[in-house]
């Protein structure tokens, strides 16, 4: 696949996302500290190289010999995790030069964010270092990156997310963690994340460059606040997008959080329309928040591209189907889903399993009338499935009822057959599966669906809005 | 207080929510079947009256002896609860007749909604014998009424909803029953919910009326999808509006939901905006989807009116804050709720005990810099709190990193200065807890929170729009 990238960007990129061997600057034995945590992460996760602790005063964590310093490690070193104080960040520099390095990430912060010349400088100083010495910085004021497939978790963590085709690159450390977080529970799948920070060498365009070549990589979610290589990043956009989705959330759109972003990563203030048009313009999808962030990831990595949309959808698995299939119906229609109705064929075939009292049966479809009936429930979605304007079948679940009235085996039926719908009629299944009162249930529907590769959202309004900004990929850059 | 409403019909209305006695008519020794789910979820709640199960088969339920007809209990029946076949309901309502019962409620469906016209006479009828006989209807089609203080739980289910000030009216009994699942996750408290059904006798202007004047409910969410007695809804409307909230949520605003809507309450299509107009003209706030209504009845529930709501907003408890900052401004000015800078002195206060490095202090204000220091967290919300135009405290709070970083106790020693400091500084406080890893552990401190009346929104969007809808109402009906 073709990319701006040269052989030695590429190299220094697979130093990053794979290294051999990883050394942790300013490892501590104290339990508490960051520096403990951040090696006994890589650890526990399962970090498929090794580990190198270094700090001045010696000792052992976890069995590991601490190095006094960088160059008394013997073998070579691949990547630099750095938690030491900010005043003897200089020093480390040398010593990765000195070292021959492949890249270093600073979670230490109080450099450019600060607004201080003074620390500016040292920022600007350590970039000058970096590039002499030949190695690249990830930051500062950043907790690096992760790669599931390495088994490098994402910060000072034990958790390594699932492996999959998602990259997300972020300007903001916290936003990335939360969506680490989120995507455990939800089973979103990443090659790569990256937390950029203050990007003194290398930016979100390089990353966004690597993520669009790299054959792992089939989606990329973005955080930012205004990166400071902006022109350069809308410039590779427009090549990435060419290629796979490009999901931007732009944190600042308003006002007040212009104003936070500048103490944040001393983002400048540009219009919202601006950030806007220029995102369209290189082809990206905006989305508005971690959460509709998430959501696309999911469903794109759970269905693909989507070049028809038009959802069947199934509710009342239990009762209650009447107001589900209304907010369903409204929710889709809000967000530009077409809701068409069954032909008329489905429509009396549905007839025909369900009966008519109060039956639904238009599109959305009330199967409660049948509630409990695990072959009755079966056939409704095969004949939802094989309606010639379906193209996506999603079923609305609510949990707290399901297992309330057919208790819990008789609720595990039914998500069987939801989950095996998938690969038997070959169109893509969804779950809406809103929060209750049964939360750790809910959760363990969530998990098996996960597993079977179907997409569970916790509302209609956030299943639709997804399945709308893949769509916008998917009109924008036609298949 | 005054009100339209006539004594007998408010003895009606007593007799509905605080009724001595409830009779289940087709109660079912079969453990599995609704009509035993009733009874069981009458006792098990702990309904302050009389159950009488009713069969023709007679027998006995939890020990309680099965009346065949209703006409053989011996005491004086207030309420029933319906759930026979509809084939068989003119007969039971000559036997209310007879036993002058105060009103039923039809779980039975299958009437008005099918757009069969020998069920719609049925229904007819069935208004046409609850007049004859002095008594009221509520549905059918509908799960009918709560009344946690009673003890009486929502629907055929042993969980009763905290006792509070919210009313709930629902044309669905499903959305009626998520919101009852929602509120108990939540804390959100009730006076009285009904879910109307069809409506052929008392209908939803009838609900507002009453809870308009129920002394009990200070706030009243409805959702409705096309009421048969819109015009006289309207109208009551408009005075309950004087007295209190009413946050309206309309089903089948766009062409797919109405097409729902027709098929599951009969409702016929008007134009969202005519609906919009109207709801505005009447003084309600109009609200969309569940969530965002449970989060507005929580929210005034929480903090009463808002006569102004400049946030001062807090990040950062950990780590992140940087993010969440950013995040936070954005989400409550995509609400239009201003995020006004800190004072001068505020934010010289918070740079004496955060120190400068990375800090955020302009409001939102990250305290990530003194992070697991209790002293100075305390500290910086007292600043906050003393700021002349902080009308309201949000404290973001991500469960999975304090918890992760800081560990459980110190986690639980923020918790508590945030729990304790509304009570404090006399400004309310209200939390954001997004979903994470920790799930259980986050339902643990959302539940604290709420034991101390501190409302908590999974999103900082959600705080803010709640927030909005809340403003709407005073500024409409200003105090």
């Amino acid at each position: 696949m073709q990319s701006g990238l040269s052989k030695k960007q590429l190299e220094q990129f697979e130093r990053i996302f794979y290294p051999r061997s990883i050394a942790v600057a300013g490892a501590s034995t104290d339990q508490r500290k960051m520096g403990y945590q951040w090696v006994a992460g890589l650890l526990s996760a399962g970090y498929k190289g090794v580990v190198y602790p270094v700090n001045p005063g010696g000792g052992e964590i976890m069995n590991l010999k601490i190095y006094p310093r960088l160059t008394d490690i013997p073998g070579p070193v691949d990547l630099v995790i750095c938690c030491i104080p900010r005043t003897r960040v200089l020093g480390l520099l040398d010593d990765c030069a000195a070292k021959q390095i492949g890249a270093i990430y600073f979670f230490t912060a109080g450099f450019r964010e600060t607004g201080d010349p003074e620390w500016i400088a040292v920022e600007e100083e350590m970039a000058r270092r970096a590039r002499k010495g030949s190695f690249r910085i990830i930051g500062p004021n950043c907790i690096g990156i992760s790669c599931p497939e390495q088994g490098i978790p994402y910060g000072p963590s034990p958790l390594v997310n699932k492996i999959g085709s998602a990259g997300f690159i972020s300007q903001s450390g916290g936003h990335a963690g939360k969506m680490a977080a989120i995507s455990l529970t939800r089973g979103i799948g990443f090659s790569k994340v990256a937390s950029i920070g203050n990007c003194c060498d290398l930016g979100a365009a390089d990353f966004l460059e690597y993520m669009a070549w790299d054959p792992k990589t089939g989606m990329v979610g973005m955080y930012l606040e205004g990166p400071r290589d902006s022109a350069r990043l809308i410039q590779v956009m427009r090549g990435a997008t060419q290629r796979k989705p490009v999901f931007v959330w732009k944190g600042g759109r308003t006002a007040a959080g212009a104003r936070a972003a500048s103490s944040h990563t001393g983002a400048l203030a540009a219009s919202p329309s601006v950030w806007s048009g220029a995102l369209h313009q290189a082809g990206a999808v905006e989305v508005n928040g971690l959460d509709e962030m998430a959501d696309a990831l999911l469903l794109y990595q759970s269905v693909g591209r989507l070049e028809r949309a038009n959802p069947g959808i199934i509710c009342g698995l239990t009762d209650g189907g009447g107001g589900e299939a209304v907010l369903s119906a409204d929710a889709c229609a809000g967000q530009g889903i077409e809701v068409i109705p069954f032909t008329e064929k489905t429509r009396r075939e549905l007839l025909g399993v369900l009966g008519q009292v109060g039956s639904v049966l238009v599109n959305p479809v009330d199967v409660s009338q049948r509630s409990g009936n695990l072959q009755a429930f079966e056939k409704a979605i095969e004949i939802v499935a094989a309606d010639s304007d379906v193209d996506l079948i999603a079923v609305y679940e609510n949990v707290d009822l399901l297992i309330a009235f057919l208790g819990r085996a008789l609720a595990d039926g039914m998500n069987e057959i939801v989950a095996t719908a998938g690969g038997k009629y070959g169109k893509p299944v969804i779950v809406v599966s809103p929060p209750g009162t049964l939360d750790r249930e809910r959760l363990e529907v969530e998990s098996r669906f996960s597993e079977a590769g179907i997409p569970v959202f916790p509302s209609m309004e956030r299943a639709a809005r997804a399945i709308a900004n893949v769509r916008q990929h998917c009109r924008m850059h036609p298949g």
